[in-house]
């Protein structure tokens, strides 16, 4: 294995502390590592919390700042915070109107962020959750009981922070996750293996001319392992299965091209131009575009591609300024 | 090879429609491939124009728009692009006031904007270069007399492209170029090889606990091959180096640390929280961070460090509104 790390068991926390000096006009780190918060957090707004396994940079603390997230919990490398973390960064980030979860589909999150809404209820205060599940790719998988929640959880975290922030109230949030949620879906594919520090080799093996149609986002099995296709065939069957579970007419959607981190740009913007085709002849229109490195698998090779519906008021909303490390613009 | 790509001869062609096409709001893609420009080039206004071989994305294409180049030419992969190319986006952006190539200090590279430069004059245009030179592995190497120019190129086409967007002349931004360009000072350490895609395989072979310390951005060979250390270890050696040559005391300094493409953003953080401590130890401030992938090679696994001395100006410019698909805030 090779990384540029110290210690396998430090490298969460000088990472973090890395980010953490690196972003200290936005953001602030919680006692024992626990969480990234938003150093500006506002009284009266609904604080928007998320997280899980670390991996998946600049997921989730790459968006805490204004008009993204409160509030990010980073677990082990693909491993859920704990509950403790998120009832901390809770009380760090509370404005007195409620908190909303945003939690991708995997069991063990899942579990985590219940345990501590549960536990914030006892306390009297309100919270919220929107589980998002934009993988098309199968249904039930390795750590999950229904979809997964993939790339698409970062245009939910974009529409809700932005709302959010010009103070909506936490139904009226809840509700706007949800919406958009639906209105999104993704599908990966990866080239090679990612190696997870602690495991110190990597998580599958793969031959030189395959790859695996459909992964998920911790490497984890799609829907087949077949021989490795040019880029137009892939982007034609991973938008053939988004497109089919989405309505077509003359909609606008963002089309986001993601990066699992192995990947060179210059090929992430291939795959964009392959398929914002198939996107416009199923009569879309890619209103929003976003390609990159934002919802990685740590070096794995391979993309993924996400289509959000974007009906007027989540056009506004995506266009909304938002400071945080890994996502900014009007401000 | 394992790439997303159609056919090998069409990489290039096929990002930059796909580039072109999500970034439409800023960019537009010049006749036959030749350049991307700005969208909204100014009158009066000195141009930037820079540019070189491929497979650094985002340098330089993602740099083009408010507050930084107004236009790029890329090159096939790791390989200088053509006069005419740079004449073509010359025409293009050329506001009257003249025009400032930034090139990096590749024989290929210098020679091809030297003859565009000569060829501007001939037609009545004038043309000035900053040649950077920030990378302070190695004096000579592969391609290249004296220093080669990396990552601290984008440093320099922030500040200097701000300083136009502000008005100042030709003479004004060739000095401040030169300037920022002497205060800044780079490092790199490759993990592994990329993999250009023309030649099918690893530029080089490296052990598996190996690393090239001081690699050039397209593989190029450094200081020595030796095994792999520690974060630590290797930050240490890459601020040594890079401190020995900046003048130390109560300075302002931008701290960036850039990926090339295969190492997760993670051991960024951590590489930079490393460096951070050394930067501190010698008495200067990180003022500003960078912490990413900017100035890549392809899939290569590794990082470099870059420091920048910041003046007030240096560091008003740097701050200045920028708005291209690879940096933006303040707009």
């Amino acid at each position: 294995m090779k990384k540029l790390i110290n210690r396998v068991d430090a490298i969460l926390t000088e990472s973090l502390d890395g980010f953490a000096a690196a972003h200290a006009d936005i953001v602030a780190l919680g006692d024992d590592h626990k969480f990234i918060r938003r150093r500006d957090t506002k009284s009266g707004k609904v604080a928007i919390i998320s997280g899980g396994g670390s991996g998946h940079e600049p997921l989730h603390a790459g968006f805490v700042g204004h008009g993204m997230l409160d509030a990010a919990c980073p677990g082990q490398v693909f491993t859920s915070p704990t509950p403790d973390q998120m009832l901390d960064a809770l009380h760090a980030v509370d404005g007195g109107a409620g908190i909303l979860f945003v939690v991708k589909n995997y069991e063990g999150d899942v579990m985590n962020f219940d345990m501590a809404a549960e536990m914030a209820a006892d306390l009297g205060i309100e919270v919220q959750s929107v589980k998002t599940n934009d993988d098309v790719a199968v249904e039930d998988s390795t750590w999950t009981t229904g979809r997964r929640g993939v790339a698409g959880t970062l245009v939910v975290e974009k529409i809700v922070g932005a709302a959010a922030e010009e103070g909506r109230d936490l139904a009226a949030l809840k509700a706007l996750g949800d919406k958009v949620n639906a209105a999104t879906r993704s599908m990966g594919v990866a080239l090679t293996s990612c190696t997870v520090p602690a495991a110190g080799k990597p998580t599958f093996a793969i031959g030189e001319d395959e790859m695996e149609m459909g992964v998920g986002i911790h490497g984890e099995p799609g829907r087949r392992r077949v021989k490795l296709a040019t880029a137009d065939a892939i982007a034609a069957e991973m938008m053939g299965a988004i497109l089919a579970e989405l309505p077509a007419g003359k909609s606008n959607a963002l089309l986001f091209v993601n990066g699992f981190g192995g990947t060179p740009l210059m090929e992430l913007y291939l795959v964009y131009n392959a398929a914002r085709a198939h996107l416009e002849k199923h009569g879309l229109t890619a209103a929003r575009s976003l390609v990159g490195n934002y919802v990685t698998s740590l070096d794995m090779a391979g993309c993924s591609i996400t289509v959000t519906l974007l009906d007027d008021e989540a056009l506004r909303l995506w266009d909304a300024p938002v400071h945080t490390a890994g996502l900014r613009w009007g401000m």
